[in-house]
Order: structure tokens, then C-alpha cells, then sequence
């Protein structure tokens, strides 16, 4: 089974199901994985260690399946040279989030690889299409990790709308069954982009632990806000801020962002050694609204194939219900 | 045309779309025109102004169309005595929201009137199922009004599950056109309702100005707190705050809630003052993200139409596109 749309045919993958390039997480085993499955996978490149990139595009380069890299834009424009080792592992697509990516667009058309634009309002969409992005992701603030504010209810047709047919764009954000995909679809997305549902995946490079509490977590377990990265020192860009499962950490430090900032230097020694020992009280598990629907650490194949054919069933279940149209 | 749903039957209604007990802005005209056009109409009872509601009420008696009658729970308690006088209309269903249902449910269910539950969480949809709900209304965060923090694309399939079949679920907040319609059906819904498309119709009792703000505003300039609320010294009970349209006085107080409580008093002279003059600038528009869908003020017949018609061609381009399935 396959369901095609203009994403598939441009990505040329068979499935419209594209794992997100969590930073680090989603190394080239899930990206290997993803693809050998249909489905689209993209490197995690995040905010750019260099010998990680190195290492795992070294072990993507040459695949036979069509593959992504993708990389939180706003840092990487702080190590502009690791685009030239992205494009040397002839990725199908770069993906930018998270900040202008214009400087780099045009060293990856020219590259001939696809440009792939992550967007959270109109104003993001227009400076993706103006530079040239093939394809456009509408994330929702139901996505785990970084995002914005604004539903992908609201986002994906506003996205939709504004994009007119120019490029495909692929939904983000609370995804992680067939259910969405066909939903998204009706909204006119060409595919789905999924983060949480492969972090709970056999190739997701996270602690077990970490994969465990995901498929653990109930729906509304999880919260967006700016502790996790100012406990970590990280200040991010507006108005970009993280989602993550609920923990100690955060139920102390939610509500008391200023105190926090204050006393950063303790809190980022107390959280960098959590992170080490894999204390996840305190450090942070990133994943989206989508918990909920996500109740076991499977292979990526297995996790795609039960989507297509649970998103093939919705469609299918309402081509009947249409029978009833009078 | 028309879309069959557990929900139509269940309601006996042609098309599966609930316009919502906006308060006193859903009076019986709008009611009237969402049950010729086959939809589900529901009067907005609100907070419970006795006279309003004999008044409205008594139009609709022995309407030929099925409608509802809708009452925020919480203040209906303060005056249990309105539940009588909904009754005595002989709607089809009584729906209740933001507040424990039970003391109402046994007169709702022995006068043979349905009971739509409308909730925003698991533990809420329990309690409705337990005291014999027929219908249950998943609301998102993306709704206009009052409402909670979880999305519409989250708390739907979590209600979907939680139901299990037992009741036909309705998905509100963020909806205001076909692909939507049809995106709901697709994660499960039975239907969908929607206030902030209604409140732009020509049949809802509202200011022209309010309706000309909803179909000007852009998607995303809404807001969600209880700066509205606090304004008019009206406390809702945790978890529920209200979406607006966002203005002059929500850009004023927002993050200054504490210093609004403290001069409550002054703020509440200025808002009645601006509500009674209809200065929207300070005064509230109660409207949903779905306020970018909304480009004209229309009859809810062509609103329903519309929808109807825009619903079966994504449904219908999807059957097509699952042609293509190999």
C-alpha cells in the first residue's frame, strides 16, 4: 500500500511520512531506517556538533534511499561551513528551522538538493518561498521540541492558503497515527512530519529510558515554555520556545522564569549532570502533544506501516460513510 | 447533499454541524435559520438571564427542526431553576459546559431531552459518560470563548479513545470550513461544532462591528487569558479562560493580570462603559483561531452549504487520490 501525493513525488518516496530531524536523536540509523521503509528520514544535524555530522553522514552517504538533513538554522548560521558537509553527503533535501534561511539557499539549490522550509506564521512562509524552498512544513505548537505558539489547526490551512499550490506542505505537530495523516490530508497537507511517534522507535539514538517515559506519558502531559533551555543556557530566539514531557524539573521551575535566570549558573551545573546520568526528573525529555497517542517502542518500518494502513483505513471508512452522501 | 453520522441520526439533523450556545448571540433567530439550513442550532442560555431565555425559548417552541439549548454549568447552578425553563421548550438536547453536569443530567435525561457534555478533558468526559451523556464535544484551545489549553488535535482522539464507541464525539475549537469538517471526521468526529463561523452570519445576534472585526481578522490575532473575563469581575473556575479577538485593552493588560485585579474595579466602570457603546477596541470579540477561515458575513444557510459541499470535495479528492494506492 502506498498513498502518493506531489510530496512523495518529489521526495521520491513511497509514503508521505517524514521523520523529524531531532537533533541527535535522529542519527543514521533512524534516518536509514525511515527510508528503507518509504518513508522520508532526516538527519538531526541541530545546533551542529561537527564530528557527529561527520560521522553520521559519513555512514548515510551513498544510500540508496533518498534522505534529508536538517538543522536549526539560527545556529547554524554561526558555523555556515557545516552546510558544505551536509551537501557533500548529497542529501535529497536540507530542512532549515528555526531562523533566515536565506544565506543558505542558495548554495543548496545550487547543490541541486531540495530545500525544505520549516514555518510557524505567513511572514516565515513568504521568505521560504521568496528563496526558493521546495517544500514547506507547517508545525503546530502541538509539536515536542521547538515550535511556536500557534495550533496546527490554525497554522496548516493558513499555510496552505498562502502557499496557493506553489510548493507541497507537509503538517506538523500532534501527528503520530494514521488518523492525523488522513486528517492532514483533508487539510490539504501533501504529508506528515513526526517526531515524538520515532523518538519511540528501536533507531531513535535516546536513552531507553527517555523512549520509555514517551510511551509512558498520557495526553496533556506535556508543557511548552523556556526552562529547559535557560536551565541549559541555552536563549533561544522569540518566538520560538520547547515543549517537553512534564517532570520535577519543570513543575519547580514554571512560573518562576525570572528566579531561574537568576540563578543559572547552579541550575545549568545541577542539569547538565542529570543530563549525564540520564536523571530525566530533571532533564528534559523533548515530545509533542502526540504522547498520548503512542503506546510502544516499535522499528520505524512498523511504525510507518501501521500508519498507511490506519490512515488507508480512515480514508476508506469515510469513502463508505460517503456513500451515504444523498 | 449530506453527510450521515451517528450524530445526524442520533439528533435527527441532515448535516453533521452544531452551531454553538454562543451566549445571547446564538438567540433563536440563529438557532432557527442552523435547523432549516440541516444543521443543529443550539440557543445560547449562557450565564442565565431568565427573561432572554423565556423570551428566545418561547420562539422556538414547537419549531419543527430539532435545536438545543446551552448553558454554561456553572452559573445554570446558581440558578437551577433555568434548566426548567429550557425543558419546557422541548428541545431535542440540552448541552452543558465548564461545570459538573450531574446535578442536571437525571431532569435532562426523564424529560427525554439528550445530554451533549462538552469537555476538555478525559476525567471530564468520565464524569459526563457516567451520568448518561448521549453526545460528548471535544473542545480545543483553538475555540472562541471560554475553553482549556489542550489542542483540538490532542484532546479529539484522546476523547475518541476515551469514548470508545459508547457516544458519537463532536470536535470544536479551530474549525470553521469543509477541510475541516473533514479532517474531523477523519480522526473520528461524528461532527463538528463551531461558534466563531456562526457569529459571523447575518442570523447572529451580535453588533455588525463584532461580525465586520471576525471576518478582518488575520489567523493568529486571537488570545487566549482571562484578561476579558477579570475585566467584567467575572472569575471562571481553573481550568477554563476566554479567547479574543485581540485589542487595544488585551495588548494593555495581558501579563499584567495581577495589577488588573487591583484596580478591578476602575477596569470594570471602563469595559461596561466600552461594551455599551460598542467600543471594540476594549470591549471583547469572543472568537477562535479559525477567525483567518472567516471572509464574509453570510446566512448560516450558505455557511452550512458551503461546508457541506466543501467537506464531501476533500473527501472526494482523497477517494481519488486513494486511487492511486498501489
Amino acid at each position: 500500500m502506498s498513498i502518493s501525493t506531489e510530496l512523495t513525488a518529489r521526495l521520491g518516496i513511497k509514503h508521505p511520512i517524514l521523520a523529524a530531524p531531532m537533533a541527535m536523536i535522529a542519527g543514521s540509523r533512524l534516518v536509514r531506517a525511515v527510508g528503507d521503509a518509504g518513508g522520508f528520514g532526516i538527519l538531526g544535524g541541530g545546533y551542529g556538533d561537527r564530528a557527529w555530522l561527520e560521522a553520521e553522514t559519513a555512514k548515510l552517504t551513498g544510500s540508496v534511499k533518498p534522505f534529508g538533513i536538517g538543522f536549526i538554522t539560527w545556529s547554524l548560521a554561526r558555523q555556515p561551513e557545516l552546510i558544505d558537509i551536509a551537501l557533500e553527503a548529497r542529501p535529497r533535501a536540507v530542512m532549515l528551522s528555526f531562523g533566515d534561511p536565506v544565506p543558505f539557499a542558495p548554495k543548496i539549490k545550487a547543490a541541486g538538493v531540495l530545500l525544505i522550509c520549516q514555518v510557524q506564521s505567513e511572514e516565515m512562509a513568504l521568505t521560504a518561498l521568496d528563496c526558493g524552498a521546495d517544500i514547506l512544513i507547517a508545525q503546530g505548537t502541538e509539536a515536542g521540541g521547538h515550535g511556536a505558539s500557534r495550533t496546527t489547526l490554525d497554522i496548516m490551512p493558513a499555510i496552505i492558503d498562502f502557499a496557493a499550490g506553489r510548493v507541497p506542505v507537509v503538517a506538523a505537530g500532534g501527528i503520530a497515527d494514521g488518523r492525523g495523516l488522513a486528517a492532514m490530508m483533508m487539510l490539504g497537507a501533501s504529508g506528515v512530519l513526526m517526531g515524538t511517534r520515532f523518538y519511540a522507535s528501536v533507531e531513535a539514538d535516546a536513552p531507553e529510558q527517555a523512549k520509555q517515559l514517551i510511551r509512558a506519558a498520557k495526553s496533556g502531559e506535556t508543557v511548552r515554555g523556556v526552562v529547559m533551555d535557560w536551565s541549559r543556557k541555552l536563549i533561544w530566539p522569540a518566538p520560538f520556545t520547547a515543549r517537553s514531557l512534564s517532570n520535577d524539573h519543570l513543575r519547580r521551575w514554571s512560573g518562576r522564569e525570572i528566579e531561574l535566570m537568576q540563578c543559572a549558573d547552579e541550575v545549568a551545573v545541577e542539569y547538565a549532570a542529570a543530563r549525564a546520568e540520564g536523571n530525566f526528573d530533571i532533564a528534559a525529555v523533548f515530545a509533542g502533544e502526540s504522547v498520548g497517542l503512542i503506546h510502544d517502542i516499535v522499528p520505524a518500518a512498523e511504525i510507518i506501516g501501521r500508519i498507511v494502513a490506519e490512515a488507508e483505513q480512515s480514508l476508506q471508512g469515510r469513502r463508505n460513510s460517503l456513500s451515504s452522501l444523498t
